[in-house]
């Protein structure tokens, strides 16, 4: 049992053995570049051993800022877009209940975790504002450089409600700063103040960073046990290094498998969940592999769905529309709290589930759909995790990590760059005439 | 001014104005026949004149209602799927507070408004149950038939819970069913318990049903006004109706841009809206366009993203990636409450924004992105509103549904029927060993 299991038993109709095991010796040969630091983006491989080179000493470090964000804070208010944004989100609805920050407090035994920075909507920073007004809360700034304009802009304005709030001497001890270790407008700003600050290391990419700081401490913040969550990365890590055998190593197998169906014409990989706390996890994913893949007018196109709830919406569509997708299914084993369906007089006809497990009918509203569409054209496979821990959520950063590294230099890009970011932020800085951008209309 | 404009000016280097005009015939063509109930699919056209045809005393009867529910509880919990549910989501968050459900309810002015029954997590429900736990709340079950799986079961749960908490007396206020008229489960249960039930007309399929009570009575409780939603349905309705130029009827020219487009091999529409509070109503124009066009293994991928948040994911793959998709900016004109940018003394090089309002820098973030996107091979379009009003959100509805039909039968399918959503649920049956579906494994 290694907590992450694929299962890609129907995709046998459109890929044989013989493909698969074909891609063997490049997975080899990328793999020993990938470990030896010798492919494209090398620069950016701090991702690789992160785990395991990650000290007791940092992880206490967060946790005592966390320990105080919990004893001091209603709010813990996160600042960052992309990957300062996605992988602690991810994460917070990955472990913590559906309605984390509508409980009460007693029951939420932590702040509620909110975000900003991550759009410039005036009527989310407004609402954000009202929902805080009256209640105590810190702020964590996320940005390498600091001058990402949405995080920075938010934060600038949040800093002032803290500063006016609290005064200068208690907001030192309530702005938390994760950004570059020396250099940088924010790092600058955070030593002039006094704010704390976590380092992200300089070898490590937005989209990779869930496991440094940038995701540590508001995880850390909702309560997560973020070292069993390092541990869990840790031992992914450790089999990923260990072999590049396809049997062995079910990152490189998926990321096979999904170049391979990329080759047949499948444009879109639908990853579909059947647990609304993958949801987020799901929009990580599409960072990273969208990001990683998506350039020289390739990649594959990276789309999410949560079933059943999208079986009544998209599901036609995937049943019979265009017939160039495939599905990955992501699956929990088991809930948490298993809830029975009681018997009923009345003819709703449903009876015959009086006294099944909601999990018990989830699974098999997943068998069906999971054979349905394969009827129907669509090539799917299952990606599954046995529970909502921490372990099981560090190995599967990781494993998408290492799936989507591997994935990016089958299809021959840089997985690690992203030239195509900036293009909409030059030109928005020419409409804003930023000063060095030419003048805007 | 319309309240509604679509700029297609960036999509004139691919479309020329002749492809466009070409159109025109068929177009008018299908809105006789669409209007005349002459076309595929016409025993679901109910849709096509129900604002006009929405009589004050249902409003009223909808309003009496909601005025229990804010007066007697404070979670509003709303049972459905699919088209039971999203049309309410989507308008519940396009006119409230991004964090509607986390506000004091003082602020609030209304009930929480929660979903159930959208999916058959264990997990979920378990984490409503203990978010309602000692809370006051009403129930709305909405479903034509009573016997959909995932509704049917979060009902008879939460039925379970309102029977215990208030006795079957008190529960009977409580508890409305939005259902079929005169028949099905639903109906004779609503009847037999004495609940207040509201009809789904016969002839409206789930996905154009949000201008009936199954989304009129949750956005009522959430303290939305529902007469002005209805005028401005009706308002759109009557233009529609008025003329097919193209021209003229805004709904039938984006159904011809996004068919061209689709012809010219452009397989992905992602709709990209730079304010959040659009995220759930494009979802619910996913269902209806999916669910419409994506039969006979062809239509459109219908993809959402929000910008700028996923500039900083999506965005690379947008820019450089595989060329086949297109892009429909969805704009609101102007923010309910303008933020200004503050000045600050230090070196974050943002100073050069100072002053200026976060709508100004979200509008040139959007203009930048539209041209370096057209740059970079992504044809795109802008679709904008005015507001955040009940009136503009009326037609926006409106407005999709009718481009959506045009749309699947210049696609050749029949846009109101969904025979693909019936396959997972036989295969599901069949594993349940629900009576008449044969025996499964």
């Amino acid at each position: 049992m290694t907590a992450i299991a694929l299962d890609y038993e129907r995709l046998k109709g459109l890929l044989t053995e013989k493909e698969i095991s074909g891609l063997q010796p490049d997975v080899d040969r990328l793999h020993a570049s990938l470990e030896k630091g010798l492919g494209a983006g090398s620069d950016y491989l701090g991702w690789l051993h992160l785990p395991s080179r990650t000290s007791s000493a940092l992880l206490d470090e967060v946790m005592e800022s966390a320990r105080f964000v919990r004893e001091n804070a209603e709010v813990f208010i996160c600042v960052g877009i992309g990957g300062s944004y996605l992988g602690a989100k991810a994460a917070v609805e990955f472990s913590r209940s559906a309605f984390h920050n509508q409980l009460p407090r007693g029951l939420r035994q932590s702040p509620e975790i909110q975000f900003a920075g991550q759009n410039i909507s005036s009527d989310y920073l407004a609402d954000l504002f009202e929902l805080v007004e009256g209640k105590e809360f810190c702020l964590n700034v996320i940005s390498k450089s600091g001058t990402t304009t949405e995080p920075a802009i938010a934060f600038r304005l949040l800093m002032d409600l803290v500063a006016r709030k609290y005064g200068p001497e208690e907001a030192r001890k309530r702005v938390f700063a994760t950004t570059d270790q020396k250099k940088g407008a924010l790092k600058k700003l955070a030593d002039a103040r006094g704010f704390k600050t976590f380092a992200i290391p300089d070898d490590v990419g937005g989209r990779y960073s869930v496991l440094t700081p940038v995701g540590l401490l508001p995880m850390a913040a909702a309560g997560m046990d973020i070292k069993t969550l390092i541990a869990g990365a840790r031992s992914w890590e450790s089999l990923s290094s260990a072999s590049s055998a396809l049997e062995k190593n079910l990152s490189y197998l998926y990321a096979v498998l999904r170049f391979l169906l990329y080759k047949k014409g499948k444009a879109i990989e639908l990853m579909a969940a059947f647990h609304p706390s993958l949801v987020s996890l799901m929009e990580w994913w599409k960072q990273l592999a969208g990001e990683s893949e998506g350039k020289g007018q390739r990649g594959i196109f990276p789309a999410s769905a949560l079933y059943t709830t999208d079986l009544h919406s998209l599901g036609q569509w995937v049943q019979e529309g265009s017939r160039n997708l495939f599905e990955t299914f992501f699956m929990v084993d088991s809930s948490r709290r298993q809830i029975e369906i009681p018997r009923l007089d009345n003819d709703d006809g449903l009876n015959f589930l009086a006294g099944k497990t909601l999990d018990f009918v989830n699974d098999k509203a997943y068998k069906g759909t999971a054979s349905a569409h394969l009827e129907g054209g669509v090539p799917n496979m299952t990606l599954s995790v046995k529970d909502r821990s921490e372990y099981t959520l560090g190995r599967l950063f990781y494993f998408f990590e290492r799936a989507i590294a591997m994935s990016g230099y089958l299809l021959g890009v840089n997985p690690f760059d992203q030239p195509g970011v900036e293009f909409y932020k030059k030109n928005m800085f020419v409409l804003l005439n930023k000063p060095g951008f030419g003048k805007g209309s």
